[in-house]
């Protein structure tokens, strides 16, 4: 199924993200409007505003409110995206030239910091102090992760536990941000933004796990990079260190100086990757378990089907 | 007369504030916790927490919460300078060596952002959204302005007015905004908010002249960088500007392919400093001017005083 008819019964809000997105980025200054258009018109699948929004319906929310949250979301997902691109000297994302291919680092590292900025100022005008901390601690811990994988070098993170820290930081934090800071947005007792949390966590391990096996099983072209961008990079990710537990665990440490061509492929075409497709398929489930305490409604399946859909997804 | 002096009155808010400075950065992750406190603690003057508590004396204010704003200040500034040192190269401050001389560029980015991450959730414990706007904005502005430095490359800022504009967005912003935020905070009426809007706007702006003539004027050794830094790298400041005003209108843009050591020592004997200073003087007037509506009491002859002192210091 699509994202498209999954999203179906928040279609008109998801249309209002869009609109007050453009908004939120329409600046004075024209070469930063210029490159957020870019990067915010080039799209994406908006999961982050539609799991806010979704997460806020089980019980009455402001709509305005609601969307000022779907958007504050998706601009700090922006904001990392823009610095993400740096860090990995990534030349495109959704087929533009990335800002830090085009600007200097010093210019990318503020473009991505004033959009961290128009986040927070638009999210001061929602009114509601627990959601603005569950965003600001959401970017601490987004920031903190991404410090620790500089510090570990290439070939990091070590080894599966640290894979799954990781991605909870890097992913799964801001997913869960969305679920919970939409569900206290609608007053939802705590039960339920505790079950809204975990959906939003395990949606986002499952999202990040799907997104590290595309990049081994996907086409090239369709990627916008070459295979096995991480390993060539030095990072390991789940396919690779279920691949050394399969296959060779003496020799974990030396696999980059194998063939990469040959060493992408061969992780490509082993079990690793069905292995790896299994957990994203165990965080799913998690994810879809938790919505046990809602009544079976339009958004109650709505998020369900998004969990099925990333799992599914080709890209 | 020493900052020491002119703060008294506010001295055990100034202790409480350095309490939770350290309070506000210590963190689990010790590489990040390491940093911070280097740069924390290596001090400053704190006039940007002293703005803050001062404009915040003259109708009574939550004494937690302003102590919270003054922090929060001073993080957005101390994330402002980790930032600023990888953009100039800095490889000390405040004499010790910076994060961004002892990290990579990824790391002393993404330790600014958690900075900046940390300012916000501590900024949402005030719950005064009229304050997290004015600093969410004051952010943007920040952002907007060195992201045209960095576009208008070496000479920048081209002109006077441009670079009173420089100034305003990189330094007189955050000092403006600690004098809104303030009174804000305190509940006092719009004439009196905007009159130490205006003392913060201008006293900043007194202060970045001040520290551009202190770059010529200053020993080497007490600024801790070579005399005439900002020259030698291409940006011109405002004595920068006196001096082609009163001597070379003509040659303005060839000035840098003199003999630099030369120019730098030219410009600070020349009467470029004087006219620089008697600029700052003016704007520490208007500082002092606007704080006419307030009573005469020990707050304002603070506040009055630091005009004086930031004009007058010699580092």
């Amino acid at each position: 199924m699509s994202t498209n008819s999954i999203l179906a019964p928040i279609q008109s809000d998801l249309q209002a993200v869009e609109i007050r997105l453009r908004e939120s980025i329409r600046l004075d200054y024209a070469p930063l409007a210029n490159v957020f258009e870019t990067l915010i018109e080039s799209g994406g699948k908006r999961i982050r505003p539609a799991l806010a929004i979704l997460a806020s319906k089980f019980h009455p929310a402001d709509q305005d409110k609601m969307v000022t949250l779907a958007v504050a979301t998706e601009l700090v997902h922006a904001a990392t995206l823009i610095h993400d691109d740096l860090i990995d000297k990534s030349p495109v994302r959704r087929g533009s030239p990335t800002i830090s291919s085009r600007w200097s680092g010093t210019a990318t590292v503020l473009a991505g910091d004033y959009l961290l900025a128009r986040a927070a100022d638009i999210s001061a005008s929602i009114e509601n102090f627990r959601v603005m901390r569950i965003f600001a601690r959401t970017l601490m811990t987004i920031c903190e992760g991404e410090i620790r994988q500089d510090f570990g070098g290439a070939h990091w993170p070590p080894n599966r536990a640290e894979y799954y820290h990781h991605i909870e930081s890097k992913t799964a934090s801001l997913f869960s941000a969305a679920t919970e800071g939409g569900a206290v947005l609608s007053g939802a007792p705590d039960a339920e933004i505790a079950a809204l949390k975990t959906f939003g966590h395990n949606l986002g391990m499952a999202f990040q796990v799907v997104d590290d096996i595309l990049d081994f099983t996907a086409d090239a072209r369709e990627l916008g990079k070459p295979v096995g961008s991480d390993l060539r990079q030095g990072t390991f990710t789940l396919p690779v260190f279920y691949y050394i537990e399969q296959n060779s665990p003496a020799q974990a440490g030396d696999i980059l100086s194998e063939d990469l061509d040959r060493l992408v492929n061969t992780v490509r075409n082993s079990s690793a990757i069905d292995a790896s497709k299994a957990e994203a398929r165990r965080f799913a489930k998690v994810a879809q378990d938790a919505l046990a305490v809602f009544p079976d409604n339009e958004y109650r399946r709505a998020l369900s089907g998004l969990a099925t859909y990333v799992v599914d997804r080709t890209l």
